[in-house]
């Protein structure tokens, strides 16, 4: 006995050594009894998630057996219906879907790209960015000129006539934030073509909006807003690593001719839905608190991280409650909202009908921004609003929740704004997040089990604490 | 013009509303004036290693070039080669190679084992654990007993003559800190084998050490300590998706046989050593502060994560002080230590000179936690530094180092302690860690570069302060 007592304290030691970080979720001394009780439920929340969470099981079917779901696809008319079936298994109140009108482009043929340098013809990856136009059905041929920015290419005028604009403005990996290197950068692939189209330009390209150095294109997209259709051009993202290349091959021969081929197109606008389901309110069911994220994808993954993750998240914000018998006192949405990606039509005809209907949203939580480990919320609200919001952070810190801040909240819940309501949106680690957005990589493989529940655990966390302290009776009344 | 204005408006509205965190680095409008220059030195570090950063580079050349570095092996020689020449390359004030010798166990022939349930037969993904005997070469069959811990297995008794005893203790997944999962499961890999061998068990197969189910079987150290050799028994992992399965067909089947092979050895200790490299203090040279990391790794896959990413951050902590000019009053000290995973010899080896040289150690900082997002810094120190590095929370706060905690540091410091010392280990996020640990899938490919990047970053930061701060000319003198 002593000898194996003595060999387990070893093996402790050791570990001990190597392990520190305590868990303080229930480290409670300086809570109040109302705080221990909400950290209690809290625990039980994260405890369940991590247990008896559904979110991974649901992901994997999402992604595996509806893939895909661009706006008007066949993927999102069954993800629809996926949806739909999914929450009434659960056991909402009630669900429906609300029907929208969405943009239906398609892309078409595989797109090619390239180009010869120094004899050695270089293949580009590349695809086209959602609603451009196709080039000629044999392609376009033309000189490359190269640019950093929307800024840069105005200053062009003739000197892009006749020619392919090269957009290859880098993302600022300075910033620990990597949706701020996004913002950056992403006017380049949205207005690019619009900019340049006027000076005769015969398409763009657009370096992909990542981070790092990858061979896959990242799509995503673009709008000619109300210029002439005579100046709409083909728009296409090609690799990062592909970028790199051609800027320096452009420095040993700016006359490089560059070929691009692509045959997608926008097609009439074509019915689809939200799904909607919701938990009855138990004393103020006329109150209305919206978790959602949104349904359609981009098509060259599985559209697990962008939104996958925020659909199942959403959906086990309501299961986490049932399952632990919270009775919200304010009725709780869940919406898949439809078309975030090209359009947010989903999302404006879910404002509309709710004001519409004269409901009353008192707040919304919003996950987009993909499947990684917690670390906070940001929070778009009066300053009473917020401040109660980072109140709790102390019940939330235990689980990484660290980052409770004044900001945005998401493109999905963003048109339910008034000065009443408490936008939030979820904001899990964004280190990995643009590695796979918007690109054949950002597949089920990616998202972490553990860091998907804990996403969850923490969305209903917030939830609990929102329905439980926004609206007291007291703020009830106008 | 205003239309393309409007598009580019669109576009970044588009993209406010998913995107909402500040980088709030140098928002220090409550900094005082030293806070300011030293929140500013910061900054640098993490923009050098994020635009500059050499860690992946290396590591994509230690874990390729190299490969795998269990201690006594051709890799383990291979990498204090590599390790002397880096220190070297990047203009270390001195480097040197500190002589240990080191357990020098041998895997051998791939592992097998299986058995057959209802006609069918079941191949079992297994690994020898580290320090194992083999099986007699025609391998072990016999029947297997399940246990859950080393607590449940102490009381088997005769139960346990002739049989397999399986551990198949689970980790508590709802701990937030997923190394207190493996704390609470470790003791059957480690003890399992000495606590059932006098019971006559043939041999003992552990579940894996990791949260989720996979195929992989993760390897680890064990021990006999000093139980007589007739009572050594062979003792191997197998995958956690194994483990499941056998469990459910011991239920149906409590007779079926288990056959396992393996034909591991121990071998004499082998020569091997710590690489050493220090940048000479400007003001206090004999004042060391040790950064570390274990060059040794498990065989099986390639030690990316456990613990090449320590390795090559600690490394990068020297290159990020001398490329941002930053001269330290006291001896920064870069060690590779030799034989972490079974054996600490490096370690120990490291300690002992350091007291027969009568060198003062103020601090050291280990990186043995993975690769993955920085969360912070546990301490293990007097109360008074541990309320020092606390005081550098706004500091270090932007850059998502929100645990700095009292607790435990590294393997590899530990010997170091004293009542003087501050040792400190780096805490990443810990949630995907033990999908990889000791097992083939921990590999190059699963880390990130930026958040491998912000590790040495925020290593270097706490390093910075420690070295200005720990020791002031005042508590200089004892």
């Amino acid at each position: 006995m002593k000898k194996l007592s003595l060999l387990i304290i070893a093996s402790l030691v050791i570990f001990s050594c190597k392990q520190t970080q305590k868990d303080t979720a229930l480290n409670s001394a300086d809570f109040s009894k109302q705080e221990k009780k909400d950290s209690t439920n809290i625990k039980h929340f994260f405890n369940t998630a991590l247990k008896e969470g559904k979110a991974y099981d649901w992901l994997e079917d999402l992604t595996t057996n509806v893939g895909s779901r661009l706006s008007g696809s066949e993927g999102a008319a069954k993800a629809v219906v996926w949806g739909e079936k999914l929450m009434n298994e659960i056991g909402l109140d009630s669900v429906w879907l609300q029907p929208v009108m969405v943009p239906h482009w398609v892309r078409g043929e595989k797109e090619v790209a390239n180009y010869s340098f120094k004899g050695k013809k270089i293949h580009v990856p590349v695809c086209a960015l959602g609603g451009s136009i196709a080039t000629p059905s044999n392609g376009i041929t033309a000189e490359v000129i190269e640019v950093k920015s929307i800024e840069e290419a105005e200053l062009l005028g003739e000197k892009a006539n006749g020619k392919i604009v090269f957009f290859n403005g880098r993302f600022d990996n300075t910033l620990i934030n990597t949706f701020k290197a996004y913002g950056g950068c992403v006017g380049q692939r949205f207005a690019g073509a619009s900019t340049v189209g006027k000076f005769g330009a015969k398409a763009i390209i657009v370096r992909s909006m990542t981070n790092g150095i990858d061979d896959y294109p990242h799509t995503g997209s673009m709008g000619y807003g109300d210029i002439p259709t005579s100046e709409y051009i083909p728009s296409a993202a090609i690799s990062s690593r592909a970028a790199e290349n051609l800027s320096k091959h452009l420095k040993e021969n700016p006359r490089l001719k560059f070929y691009l081929k692509q045959s997608c197109k926008t097609l009439p606008d074509a019915p689809s839905h939200n799904v909607v389901g919701e938990i009855k309110g138990s004393e103020n069911p006329d109150k209305i608190m919206v978790i959602g994220g949104h349904l359609d994808s981009w098509d060259l993954g599985d559209g697990a991280h962008d939104d996958g993750t925020g659909i199942v998240q959403s959906l086990e914000v309501a299961y986490l409650l049932k399952k632990n018998n919270i009775k919200p006192k304010n009725t709780i949405r869940i919406v898949f909202f439809m078309n975030e990606e090209n359009g947010l039509r989903g999302a404006k005809e879910y404002a509309r009908l709710a004001k519409v209907n004269g409901e009353i949203h008192i707040g919304a939580l919003e996950s987009d921004a993909g499947g990684h480990t917690p670390r906070g919320f940001s929070i778009d609200a009066n300053d009473k609003n917020i401040h109660l919001l980072q109140s709790w952070k102390k019940l939330l810190a235990p689980y990484g929740l660290h980052d409770i801040t004044k900001g945005g909240s998401g493109a999905d819940i963003s048109p339910l704004k008034n000065d009443e309501i408490t936008l939030v949106g979820y904001r899990p680690d964004s280190q990995r997040y643009f590695d796979y957005h918007h690109a054949a990589s950002d597949t089920f493989d990616k998202v972490n089990k553990r860091e998907l529940e804990l996403g969850s655990a923490s969305m209903v966390s917030i939830v609990y604490l929102m329905d439980k302290y926004l609206y007291t009776n007291e703020t009830l009344k106008p």
